[in-house]
């Protein structure tokens, strides 16, 4: 292989795919990544076996070629080069690199070695706005469990049983979020799957890599158990996670014992400052008084001591005290972007439910602690 | 004690002495504040026995007293409130704080308990400026022995004994940096201690409470083995270090074999890449070519490869090919802030110095690895 391409360009290519890389002790060559030539581009590629990122890069090709290369040590190598043409040879599987004084040698391995990166022809069931798709993603990934107890929550459902309307959920089993983008081109066919799993570990991928990308549409393919994210610079593949995902829906009541309108930040703050004097399982107890048409966040730690606070709030239906884990409670309000809230409870034993107010793209879930 | 104090002087007040707090498990008192009303002040105090932190802050006195509050909990709490008056109450070891639509109680304890702190009650032996000594100690502390097999070296010397200069150093025996500063009003007498070393985490807490602080006198009192820092609305006191600091004046070669004018960011750039390519012990080989007016900055890392990087210099005297750790090359150079540093040699085996061009207020001295 004998190519030149700018070092803002490798800088760019290497940022998006090398993210993956470096945490394999058993199979080296995944800390590596796959440098090919393509169709007068320069393709990088690198995999974990769960999901494959892949970027191309305009460069001249002088030859043709292929080799992998230590990922951390190319990545460190070529951000720190001044931004300048990047002469690169290929011999032996030892990559030369000039760009004005800088001369270096790193060592390869062949590229036949590389795992085989799954490919996906079938035509993309969805076009998406990619910042949309982004910022959806963002407003429910931090629900999604960790805990590999579980696999079926390990992950976002995207749900496209509607032509017109996508849902993106994700839940820990302790609280759920459910977010709702409006879809144009939708080609999902009757007798498809609409319900499909995606790991985790590819939605923090999906969100990082549109974040740094300037293109605006994204392309969805399913074939068999992967999915392909195509960006058309960038490509990310993923295995979908096997097995049905929770019935959230039966969760969602329609009508409400206790139904309260309160401004987002003012209830943020009286959470955050109660979360100080929450004891180890962190509870947090609301007390609903319609009376003084009043919200009181109180928590109370034995050794510590105690805080209360008031927020003056809109309350319809009967008076209840829930008590609620404080770093959920927060998580939810936190991923609502409107001014006032509103706060549905069916009693003390019953899970709430926390929407934006004068908006139906964003539902929460949180179950309550018995104590 | 009952006092009325604003949000704001409380929060800067706790931010200055709450930071050495928290990390004691055998003496649970040391992780909380103690407060007392002083002189129509509230003065906040925290000690981890071998310094400590005294701030004071302006309030209303209803009624004197004292207590000890858990550090923590207490900054959490006040750096979440509104900007508004807080009502400070205190009985039976509890604290009650009521700020706007906030109310808390949280248990302390009994101040009596709390460790004793030294009074010193000599007068300054000098005045500096404080954010001339802040800039001066942030150039050496990075080179201060974190080890404490050789506790002379675990902090910074503060050299006294010419009237006009202070000097401040540090050192971890494999490179150390001195740093000179012009003083006005020193009232150091004939006989006085003139050599004191400073523990690293005074000098830590120093550069932070200055940076917060916009107090441009520091007053310096010794008395027996402590030192006080006076900021007025802050103090800092302090144990010093025994022993006697190493003779390192020895080290610094009046004369070159090799000397080298370099431009710093050039020579910055080319340490870092090649630090990439360095072998576990962080070598780097700088190879000084008088002929071509060169330095070339090799490294090679049998398993990864190699980089040669090349650099136009105004080289004077003897080639030489000397070998350094690239962390404390990059250390030294970084800590410099001129355009172009002079660099001198006397052959492979005898410490470097680095300086900047046209100052004679640093001096960093950098010993080779020998292979």
């Amino acid at each position: 292989m004998k190519i030149i391409c700018l070092q803002e360009n490798f800088k760019k290519g290497l940022l998006n795919v090398s993210n993956i890389t470096g945490k394999n002790l058993t199979l080296p060559i995944l800390n590596n990544i796959l440098l090919n030539t393509d169709k007068k581009q320069l393709k990088l590629s690198t995999t974990d076996l769960e999901m494959a990122i892949i970027s191309q890069i305009q460069c001249k090709i002088e030859k043709e070629g292929d080799i992998t290369v230590p990922a951390k040590l190319l990545v460190n190598f070529i951000n720190n080069l001044p931004n300048n043409k990047i002469n690169i040879n290929i011999k032996n599987n030892i990559i030369s690199l000039k760009c004005e004084n800088y001369n270096s040698f790193i060592k390869g391995l062949d590229a036949k070695d590389f795992p085989i990166i799954p490919k996906i022809k079938n035509d993309p069931i969805i076009e998406i706005d990619s910042f949309e798709f982004k910022n959806a993603l963002e407003q429910v990934i931090n629900f999604v469990s960790i805990s590999e107890i579980r696999p079926e929550i390990s992950g976002v459902l995207f749900d496209f049983s509607d032509e017109k309307k996508a849902k993106f959920v994700a839940t820990d089993s302790f609280r759920l979020g459910e977010k709702t983008l409006n879809i144009k081109n939708s080609k999902i066919k009757k007798g498809e799957r609409k319900l499909i799993i995606i790991p985790y570990k590819t939605i923090q991928e999906l969100i990082r890599i549109i974040s740094n990308s300037k293109n605006n549409i994204l392309k969805i393919s399913i074939e068999n158990n992967q999915i392909l994210f195509d960006l058309e610079e960038n490509q990310i593949i993923s295995r979908l996670i096997e097995g049905n995902y929770p019935n959230y829906q039966q969760l969602i009541a329609k009508q409400f014992d206790t139904t309260i309108i309160t401004t987002r930040e003012e209830l943020i703050k009286a959470v955050k400052i109660g979360s100080f004097f929450s004891s180890k399982i962190n509870d947090l107890r609301l007390k609903i008084n319609s009376k003084k048409s009043q919200i009181e966040v109180f928590s109370q730690d034995i050794e510590l001591g105690e805080n209360a606070s008031q927020i003056n709030s809109e309350i319809k239906g009967k008076d209840v005290e829930i008590i609620f884990n404080h770093k959920y409670l927060l998580d939810g309000l936190n991923n609502i972007n409107t001014e006032k809230v509103i706060i549905g409870f069916n009693g003390e034993t019953s899970p709430g439910i926390i929407r934006p107010e004068g908006k139906d793209d964003f539902i929460y879930i949180i179950m309550p602690i018995k104590l």
